[in-house]
């Protein structure tokens, strides 16, 4: 570059070198400066959200469908704090996100003035690498190191913050940089492979536990084949980013979360094999339960971990097992039931399941009213599942809304459970502002009933004090009137017949729409 | 106790002990054994928020009108982080909160099952003080601890985070704890006053500049006093939790907020004293501007610092300097006129300080839109002015419902800015819930008005990109349909008259309202 420029233009023309092309924003005071540098710097698309969690769940959902990481732009550490949960879901999926947090001009810190917070405990706490700028001259590569730290691909994300000072951003000096040199994966390491094929050619029982880098569309052909030739269990870790499913692509459970129902599922395993994920573990300990599900004293063998190769891992796998790798037989068109009456699980499931387009993306925050799905999943039409991974509530609706930023032309379904919903019903604003195509269901059931299953293990019916903070139907929220008031359009439905009929209204138009799906 | 408890029941009875009748919770999973306990265990009144930030705002208002710390109840790393910006403000209040965060049990921890976070880092970032919870045993004398930590009295309080992992919660052997010691605030210097004193009697120009400890009720007659005897100006810190405003106080104008127009009102002062907080700075730092707004070289004397009495202080000056100190005269109630036409910032103001109820509390996150107000707040009938003091916006409807839920019998009317109303959009549903005397006047002008405003400060016209991020028009938010959504009636105006006959209509009858004032 050789016009002046300030910090701001130098960090947007950076991230524009490293492939940035999204920014999700709520911005402040401090952050004007890097605004009309995006003004006058034309390649970044910026989306706003109302809320930073809603901002910081978009850029989670951008990254699960591209594989590649959106800016976001916050407004000092309390801007910062708002979009924590969502960093957390973020960092739990590996999605990567360049975090741009502005804040004070550097010299102005040391007055405390109202708005100061301790950023960079903030940052530390909720980022996997963060740096504070300290210079325009040194933003730019400052960004390049940011590009580098957030990664790419599914499973190898990273949220990287840089804060911004707004003096960085408004002074002259900005020196922009070229695109990152990124860390390449790990190979595989061969002895880890030969042990991991010497155990599923033994005699002991074994499960493959997958997590997201493992589970990619291109794996599944792998995975069946090392399966068909072992006889090795194959499981999802539960906590997946991305999980191909659908007519094209392996039916693969997860270990369930009930943590007596994980015990049960893992019992029969000596050994235990993962790709791209940790040894599942319970998500909460309880009274007289273990931390870990898998069985006592059985074998681990982590044939990809967090910066590894897993895909490469998978085919040296193969390779050393000798078996033969076929494309995956895409299965025929499964006839699903048209069930009527009243809205049960498994009605549910069964109706969405029956519905959901090729190509569509369903993101899944439907806790206790999901449980109709996992049996049914393996038959729809080819599809990707987003799960919550962080168990931070309140992913749905962000990380549907940068789902669809990030994919114009495909169909996101989100099977949002309504107690979470209310976390971050913001997001439906930036959904009809952006004109996204994405069906929200709300899985209407006016309590947070997972916590009713969680105090009965308690061991004690819940008297008025808990009841009170386990139900939300004093007063019941008016799905379909929130969500028009924030622009999208819905209605609301009590059978099943109206459910099935409402979704393919839904889907034969453009456009975000909310249906009210109210369970007994 | 003699009776064998858990740690859950011991820290509900050690809470008990210590004057906390009030929670404010959104629990999860690990928090269940303590809301167990609080049905066991009655004391305690529960009041449910839909998302954290509304739940610390709530303790945050109750604070600031009862002068003593209630609890809140979240949920884990989440959770907690959901809640900072309104700690952030409440830290900035100098509210006291006994922030009970729920966690994974201690032995959990180390096997980073999905929801882990590095807690100790978001409660140090979060919080004044803060304990994580290792036994049930002394989980009692943590909570004393706690409730100590956060203090009493306007401008005296602290945010204590106690984070209770599930086991201590769970496990017997809990012991209850009694109240806790307080730290006595710290009597004033004798040198400091006489040099106070001895700056007031002197000729150079003295400003007087009082945060929330120096401007209570009580200290109002000796304000009045010295000012009188010595005239010395008199001056808010702008960042005020409580400001008792009306007939019966002193009329006190803040420092401005932009920064030259501080500069301007305090050009003049060669001497500072400050009451109750620190040396006034700009909000941000702007190029070319300073970061103190006081006269470069002004004699700064602190009268009374953080942990100081206040009143005490202001005694000891007024009795130093010999002047009487006499009951304030309450002024004649004072006639506003009954504007018409379309609401202008001056209009908006006569027409809300004519109806401001005796004994009302007011919430002001005006921002753009509050102009009108600090010229006719000193004729309204008494009342008190919450602001928001620490800059993270979304502070107002939940402030405003602690405060109602503290306050019962006294009106709450919130000034509420409509973007900043989109953070914490939840509070109504609870306002709701507890049948709260909330008015809330939306301040709507579909945009971030203020950020329009620092916007050009950067020197330019805001171009396509940036107006996308400050326009809160596309879609317009229908404010009455969302608060119908969650439980809140209420109507829109367009015009001075229909907003009169909105606010008389809604003071007429008890619970909240909602009012969208459209302003062009």
């Amino acid at each position: 570059m050789t016009k002046a420029q300030t910090g701001a233009e130098a960090l947007v023309r950076s991230l524009i070198s490293g492939g940035i092309t999204t920014c999700f924003a709520n911005p402040g005071t401090s952050e004007m400066h890097f605004v009309a540098a995006l003004d006058r710097i034309p390649g970044i698309r910026c989306v706003l959200g109302l809320q930073e969690n809603t901002v910081t769940g978009m850029a989670d959902g951008y990254y699960r469908v591209l594989g590649r990481p959106a800016a976001t732009l916050l407004h000092c550490g309390p801007g910062l704090a708002n979009g924590i949960a969502n960093l957390h879901n973020a960092r739990r999926a590996e999605s990567g996100i360049v975090n741009i947090t502005g804040d004070h001009a550097l010299a102005h810190v040391a007055y405390d003035s109202p708005l100061t917070t301790d950023i960079a405990a903030l940052a530390g706490a909720s980022s996997d690498w963060f740096h504070i700028g300290t210079a325009p001259e040194a933003i730019g590569t400052d960004a390049a190191h940011s590009i580098a730290a957030a990664g790419t691909g599914a499973g190898h994300g990273r949220v990287a913050t840089l804060v911004l000072p707004a003096d960085v951003s408004w002074s002259e000096g900005g020196e922009a940089a070229a695109a990152p040199e990124r860390s390449p994966l790990v190979a595989p390491e061969p002895a880890v492979i030969r042990e991991a094929a010497a155990a599923l050619r033994g005699q002991e029982k074994t499960v493959i536990v997958l997590g997201t880098a493992g589970l990619t569309r291109a794996a599944h052909p792998l995975i069946a084949a090392i399966a068909a030739a072992t006889g090795a269990e194959i499981k999802s870790s539960g906590m997946v980013a991305v999980q191909p499913r659908g007519r094209d692509a392996l039916d693969i459970q997860p270990v369930p979360y009930p943590v007596d129902l994980a015990l049960a599922a893992l019992a029969p395993f000596t050994r235990v094999i993962t790709v791209g994920c940790p040894l599942p573990t319970a998500f909460f300990l309880y009274p007289g339960r273990p931390s870990l599900v898998t069985r006592d004293g059985a074998q681990h063998i982590a044939l990809s971990g967090r910066d590894d190769d897993a895909q490469a891992a998978l085919e040296a796998l193969a390779a050393e097992l000798g078996v033969p790798v076929l494309p995956l037989p895409v299965r025929p068109v499964s006839a699903f039931t048209e069930p009527e009456g009243e809205i049960t699980a498994e009605g549910f499931a069964e109706t969405v399941c029956g519905l959901i387009p090729a190509n569509a993306i369903v993101v899944n925050e439907a806790l206790t009213l999901g449980t109709g799905f996992p049996a049914r999943a393996g038959r729809t039409e080819p599809c990707d599942w987003l799960h919550i991974t962080g168990g931070a509530i309140g992913g749905g609706l962000p990380v549907a809304t940068g789902a669809a930023v990030a994919a114009p032309g495909r169909r996101v379904i989100t099977l949002q459970a309504d107690g979470s919903a209310a976390y971050t019903m913001q997001a439906l604003w930036t959904q009809a502002r952006e004109g996204l195509d994405c069906l929200t269901l709300i899985l209407n059931n006016r309590s947070y009933a997972i916590l009713v299953g969680e105090y009965a293990k308690v061991g004690a019916d819940p008297g008025p004090t808990a009841m009170d903070m386990l139900s939300l139907d004093r007063p019941a929220i008016d799905w379909v009137g929130l969500a028009a008031s924030l622009g999208v359009a819905g209605e609301a439905v009590t059978t099943l017949g109206d459910l099935r009929a409402a979704m393919q209204g839904a889907l034969g138009r453009r456009g975000p729409y909310l249906i009210d799906v109210r369970f007994a």
